[in-house]
């Protein structure tokens, strides 16, 4: 799989003063994007491997506001898997709201063992998800 | 010490669309709070114990709202020890801005261990939290 | 209408470090099931009415926390129509995983004037939604 | 001014289930540090501005993750004015605890008129802010 979309309407809790959805929340409806993508393909992002508890901190993340997103609004959520690197997964995101663009996201997250006792330790992509995520396919004029 | 106060000043996030703070920031409020009087007095809220990991997750929580908070004022919260019960402690909260009330709320925690194999268990208030916070005295009137 | 269930499946950013849902994110909850109940009658629940903004800021709130909810759960929210005052609507609500209940909660939501220049001001529910809601019927034995 | 500093101690509530601070909320740090230099040169972030409410959505945002953030962390914040444009600031955030550089920010943000009956309009940067904020200087091999 190298794409996924869900749904998700935006709460009253999502708002701040402003009127507008704030912009941290986008954060966290990337991340549950991710999540459900991968619970799609049977893949449990927190969970033990080979002896550890393994997780997915983030190593970097970006997102570009377009238009803004308010209470009510019903949200269109498309992850692309953009790059699969040793220890990372890059996801691209497109936020949608009646066809419009509402905002672009990319996450890199770090696979990692969290409770190794000299700290966060990076490790290969495990096969049971590196083996179901291919990245997407370039389009034309891309390269 | 049955008394603590501290201050905090509210931030944009915490507030949403009606211009006032979300009121379920409020518990987040107070339960910072909480962990400031404990810290105050050398206690760490998440640690381990005799070999366990112990935590103190909610029994009941409640909040009543006097008069409302907007962004960018000045908080004062003062946390009082309610009740020191076996395996629960109960702390109550008051919100003041430049001497009003804005809001009372409660919440009763319990000490439990949070990495049994057979889920969560109660036990008895361990003696470095207990020997340390004693119930607020009963003003007059109250009895 | 008194009652309405609906659906949500925990995120990860409701979690804590102890591995369980953070109790403040149970009032979110609560409300985005008060909203969807509204908005299955067609009610928005941040509106203009006669000439004012209306809302429903939170005269007290309360939980009981009865089993943990966690990463990934399907969690099933019933909301109820407790109380409808002049200015106020109280709800009540139950939280069930697989059946077994997870918590119970209750809102009283005060319908105010969010911008009078002079603050805050209650005012009595508006037809549109008092007229579509009704306090649930007592069950054998409450009374 | 060009540069600010601020601290915070890391709250439960900034946690998720992996025991680290959940990434989302640096930016909430970010911003409320922005808001603090603000408040510091007497600004406040949303007002009225020539008979119009003025705020100041995101146009963009990221965040590079160095070190991990635990609960109790005492962490330092340094804003810093990268960039003044005709219609844009840009911030960039370095957050350290105890010297070490825990993670990096940037907030590009669009002076608005927020309530125009057309939407969100972008104006000139108010000389009551642009006059106070200047870019850093660039550092020796910067250019």
């Amino acid at each position: 799989m190298y794409q996924f979309t869900t749904g998700r309407r935006i709460e009253f809790a999502d708002t701040d003063l402003s009127g507008l959805v704030h912009f941290s929340k986008y954060f966290v409806f990337m991340e549950t994007a991710e999540h459900e993508m991968l619970r799609s393909l049977g893949v449990t992002i927190h969970t033990r491997y080979e002896g550890f508890e393994i997780g997915w901190p983030r190593r970097a993340v970006s997102c570009e506001y377009v238009s803004p997103l308010r209470f009510g609004d019903q949200l269109e959520i498309t992850v692309q898997v953009e790059r699969k690197g040793r220890t990372t997964m890059t996801y691209g995101f497109t936020f949608e709201v009646e066809g419009r663009v509402a905002a672009r996201g990319r996450i890199t997250a770090i696979c990692c063992v969290l409770d190794d006792p000299t700290g966060l330790r990076a490790i290969p992509l495990p096969p049971f998800i590196a083996d179901q995520l291919e990245p997407a396919p370039l389009e034309a004029g891309d390269g």
